[in-house]
């Protein structure tokens, strides 16, 4: 199932193919809507103008060269040898997408989609840094992710690399598109670190409250629809999943997605007496992102059960990173991304029937990869983009909001806003 | 045209089948926006959160029963004596969609459409029980829904069932999604009774203006496309169209909801001088919902004219419920699902140039099962739940509106917003 | 590849194609809510149910009598005879799509994909009207665009008409969807003139901030897919280009929105000190106006340039149109749709490898029809009808706003806003 060579698409399968790829924007339009809905009201443009931004950095970037160190099964690639085997770890396609041939061959519609991929990845980081990260920094970051961090370990996972070597089985990118955006949006947090107000001396938490919850659950709809379209299409076009396969995507998809958001509702209802409205939106897409990995392959009701364990372990993780460690995270992209994701790629060896020799070899490589190398990696770029370009917003601008800060409007001018949103929790 | 046996499918059709499934979704979205925008600021998250939970447990329990109960034609099903013929009742499945191959068989590519469409179907009776429907009752009102009668009706006209075998037509729904969600949601009214203020002491109706009309025309377009995804993948999978009549049935729902929308502007004009903005959403989608079951088969013209009837149907009906029934229902769902639904199984029998023996037969059949065995079945479910588990929130909790009394948290908590918003119409 | 027969499409082109106009809806979204988002709440249901009304109205004009005169290749047209040749300028079908075969053939999905195209154009005006527009009024003007301008133009470029003949290539709509909407919005603002208050008695004008920045930026997302959609159909089906060219439409209509908005935005910021996000959402949907042309032929670096071009050209001509030539144009419809759409047909024969004997002479053709036949056409035709309908609503009215002035209730009755959002900028 891990491809060595391109698949041979079927007629069917190509259009299938060009029908899901066009939904992988809603799930941006998505992210997009939860993360400015979630914050305050203060910046709540510019958490819409900033994933706009960073998706058309991260496509343009992955066109100059992204695409060149990620390409596809059966193209040219760098190797290298390691116990008597050869071992492929990046791509050589020319730059500018200059190696694509629109023949009908799966290589250009993989590009597509991946092109698509990345602008959603280089969106998941902006939830972890929303009301206090520059906009000209997030797209610098963007650049760094779509150019180099992403198109590596995709290549690993999906473009014949060591991973996929190894047996890694990830068909909609639970690892390769969520896990690797929900650890850089863990190094911004940690390096912007939390908004101002976020914690009393203490180290006691405020909540801020989202501005408009209306948006954030109507997104709920629009990450469904773009989470089929990744699914479906990593499932036909990266691991050789046929047409005829598509219906099990989607019902998983959308059955890990109902578990998700019913668990994390039953949760905070059991613990705080009512169910808390961000969270069930986040336990939703906890259960999109965990599904990704394994949707092609598992049971309808093996794939309630990953998301009903990615809206536990989601709500948990929110709540853990907010008062344990301190981690200020508005909108919830490392719990939903890095720890859905990781829980996804572990959840396929758990519950996927694929008769390997060692289906845990393959999964555990790609989640410690992602934990001891993709992470640092991740944040070091990070980390040095923050020396020459500072990425937190100066501090005496974050009170009036990144709306008038940095684009010099509010996003709702005609509207009466209080400002005494601060409530310790 | 009704299918005893399942419908061969080319690949043409198989691929617009599944992209036309991608897009049922949107449906369910634009309905959501349309019940939270027609209701109040204090109950719109609430108005979110329901969809998104009653969409979960709607996809849960028709995975885990519902399917087993509805099936597809040429598969397992009970069926019964009479008159010297065998008519069959209901499907024969097993559980967890266990009986399912992903093999390119339609019955999975029709297991995953009737998920996608009872979970529309489930969210129809949350408008009409808008800011006053406890969201614990609301979803276990979904899972009666979704794992009995739903099933049980769609079995009848879309399994092979005996309504089918009688002639009924409806390519996407009209009856068999619109009509069972509709009726539903008249039942759910009537249980509930009007919202706190709603009426006063002589029976007065007061107008309770909707929070956001711009979402609710937003919602338009959703249901455009939702629609077109509900009636195209209908008349390929359920009704043996082939892929050439798409762009028919594409025409037929647009024209149909475009007549629906100025036929409401235009009663509204000529009866209250100005038009009114939510009945025209109310008569865009009860055009789409008119046009579900005829659009496989008639002419432009004819949709145009069961979109016009539609829109003065919804008007009227919504008017009626409002003043003379004394049935509060907030975003239309009865006028537009029910009456709307119950208009397009007619208008196929008027418009419908489909030769057959006895045109009439099969949607009236359908009409009066709709009528005095449905919505009793529906209502006395749901009359039943509320006897073991109170449907309706408490009375000193509905002033507070359903986002704070039952999620602790207002939809827009920086937004100040004003209270008095009671006019005697 | 000017079709003067009809493409022979594949299967796969054929399925494609069907995906891709379900997608061009979400275009007619997106604008929706920037013209909405960009004007302020005072009428901001109004410009959400305008679109509406519009785009039924457009359709059910087109399906009418528009089609007759647009048609396809390879149908019945009236020629004129020049220069000793058999120019084609008006087709001959029937009215109400009598004419259409429901058998496969191109002509059906291609009635159906401009049914969807003009909805598109009749919107664009209402951005340019914005505020002061009746709504009667334009649904009347929508009704001519749809029902001859549009057709008229459509034809001479897809139907087989003379500017094909001349070799005009225009794969998505820059010109024969854009251009003719931008170009009809410019007659409107020419013919309303400016909003009150907009200029003081020295023509200084004010910036009347959009109300809402939320819904202007999401709308980026919905018109990304829209277009895509436009483009990738409008390559299959009017251009006979095959279903492998489908992943370079898409990339190409990506990288040039990704261009269009980032140059806006360093534009702004160099120009104003902080990036505009209204201009950034002109500049994202210009890029997309200005790819339609040429995104069938071109290479991803082309598609970049011709994108960032057009962010520039939209940001100076929302500027100049603003301050120097005195039209008000609330959301920018001039300027992204005329000049990005002109800009568009240029660039193709700037930027596309087509190997064509003369590749000016169509496209300059095309530019200067639409500039000095279709512009006074539009114009004659709207100005005809202010003499017999006025288009503006009255003096007295429009202060109030139009939601209270023509629909009788505002957008959002619950929320507290401000009026004294007129700032001198």
């Amino acid at each position: 199932m891990t491809l060595a060579q391109p698949p041979v698409l079927s007629d069917l399968a190509q259009a299938l193919c060009g029908a899901l790829v066009l939904l992988v924007p809603l799930a941006g339009a998505g992210l997009a809507l939860m993360n400015s809905g979630l914050g305050r009201s203060r910046s709540a443009a510019h958490a819409m103008l900033a994933p706009v931004c960073v998706m058309a950095v991260a496509v343009l970037v992955y066109g100059v060269c992204g695409w060149s160190w990620q390409s596809f099964p059966g193209r040219p690639a760098h190797s290298f040898e390691l116990a008597g085997k050869s071992w492929n770890w990046i791509a050589a396609e020319p730059f500018f997408l200059r190696g694509l041939a629109y023949d009908g061959s799966p290589a250009a519609l993989a590009a597509w989609l991946q092109m698509f991929s990345v602008a959603l990845a280089a969106m998941i980081p902006l939830g972890a840094g929303s009301e206090r990260w520059r906009l000209g920094a997030s797209c610098a970051s963007a650049a760094l992710l779509a150019g180099w961090t992403y198109p590596l370990f995709a290549h690993w996972v999906w473009g014949g690399g060591w991973l996929a070597q190894l047996g890694l089985l990830d068909a909609g990118g639970s690892g390769a598109v969520q896990a690797v955006g929900g650890l850089t949006a863990l190094s911004i947090a940690w390096i912007l670190g939390p908004r101002q107000g976020k914690y009393d001396a203490d180290g006691m938490p405020a909540a801020f409250p989202g501005h408009n919850a209306v948006l954030v659950l109507f997104a709920c709809f629009l990450t469904w629809l773009g989470w089929i379209g990744l699914n479906g299409a990593g499932s036909l076009l990266l691991n050789g999943g046929g047409a005829a396969s598509l219906p099990r995507v989607a019902i998983d998809t959308t059955l890990s997605a109902a578990a998700g958001v019913l668990s994390s509702a039953a949760l905070t209802r059991i613990r705080f007496g009512r169910p808390d409205a961000s969270l069930c939106a986040n336990g939703w897409t906890g259960g999109l992102v965990a599904s990704s990995a394994a949707c092609a392959w598992i049971a309808p009701a093996a794939a309630a059960a990953i998301g009903a364990i990615a809206g536990v372990l989601v709500t948990f993780s929110v709540e853990w990173l907010d008062t344990r460690w301190r981690v200020d995270d508005p909108a919830g992209s490392i719990s939903v991304h890095a720890a859905g994701g990781l829980w996804g790629l572990l959840a396929l060896a758990i519950f996927a029937p694929v008769p390997r020799e060692n289906p845990w070899l393959g999964q555990l490589a790609g989640v410690a990869t992602l934990v001891v190398f993709v992470l640092p990696m991740t944040y070091g770029l990070n980390w040095l983009l923050n020396r020459f370009y500072p990425q937190r917003v100066a501090a005496d601008g974050e009170p009036h909001g990144l709306d008038l800060y940095e684009l010099g409007a509010g996003a709702y001018p005609e509207f009466v806003t209080r400002r005494d949103d601060f409530r310790p929790r």
